[in-house]
């Protein structure tokens, strides 16, 4: 039995062969861990062996009222959740800017769009327009995907013309790459940002 | 008179010539505002002008307890500040990834280092070693400085060794670039940024 740091326990559905390059996620509906948890993980392997430094933001909360109790740390008394202005995760890799964001979903057809607001597309265009590598990272379907920003931009905008809410599961998997589960790094984005940005025979989907 | 959005009124202590290339800076302590404001509209100019995607990062905040009332925003009832384990600032600059932290002082002879913390200072080196653009600003003896984290890390290993555990005025004068201040944007770091990396003839202090 595998425990993560947090006492979390990680059970596979099924066993997985580190030769095979794109097998198949767990779901994370009937797992004890979040895709957040695999992602800090993975950027933790990352950085522990010096691949990438890439870091989840802090959650952004809008302070209101703060206690200063003698000889203890402050307590925060009140404060709200506020939207954040960009995405989850950014970072560095080979000198590259690396920003994405990470989002999952149990609907069983279809990835809705409503998983994104307005300002995180926004970013994710201003990023693109100084040359960042910008994706999303999908949970949906028993399968993790790597979305890069301009297709998910053709489906974001398809529903900005009143056309459909989601993206179907068919066009998901056209769109997007699969990527590869192991044990460490957990969910390794990077090789596919390798390949596809870093790897001279290798070009993206088209 | 000059309002900032959040109402804050912006009060230049001389007044100031967009010629001048290397203007010294109002100190923070006179003014209104702060070095963060400054910052933030800074980055707010780079952002609305397409120049740079640059954020601070969120305040990091240790969720304990949080209330849901009915018809009304989620409340956070208890929470306490926690230590970062990065610098605030990060984005892209021309596909290239920025880091910075900012620091001000009110002390007249040196730049006390307690203001790091060695977290930062490894997530610093973490950045140098992918390859990143890393530095700090630190607002001092009236003037705002882009001292390159090579620089930092000179002076907190010099610490570490059981040297002094502050940078001298003349230390900082030396190893530093002075930051021109003006109205928009009012702490213009990239272009310090354009001129010691991607000018071909400039070159960074020895």
């Amino acid at each position: 039995m595998i425990r993560y740091p947090n006492g979390k326990t990680f059970q596979p559905k099924h066993s997985v062969s580190s030769q095979n390059s794109q097998k198949r996620a767990p779901s994370y509906s009937n797992r004890g861990m979040t895709l957040e948890d695999d992602l800090n993980e993975t950027n933790k392997y990352y950085l522990t062996n010096q691949i990438a430094v890439i870091h989840k933001k802090p959650t952004p909360v809008q302070i209101v009222n703060v206690h200063y109790p003698k000889r203890s740390a402050a307590v925060i008394k009140e404060a709200y959740f506020k939207q954040s202005s960009t995405t989850d995760y950014n970072g560095i890799y080979k000198g590259r800017y690396i920003d994405f964001e990470a989002k999952e979903t149990k609907n069983k057809t279809s990835f809705p769009l409503q998983n994104f607001h307005d300002h995180q597309i926004e970013h994710m265009k201003q990023v693109k327009a100084q040359d960042g590598i910008c994706f999303v990272i999908i949970s949906a379907f028993d399968q993790v995907y790597f979305l890069e920003a301009d297709k998910l931009f053709y489906f974001w905008d398809r529903k900005e013309k009143n056309g459909r809410k989601s993206i179907r599961k068919d066009e998901l998997e056209e769109a997007a790459y699969p990527i590869s589960l192991g044990y460490a790094p957990r969910i390794d984005y990077i090789s596919i940002i390798e390949q596809l940005y870093f790897s001279p025979s290798s070009s993206a989907k088209g």
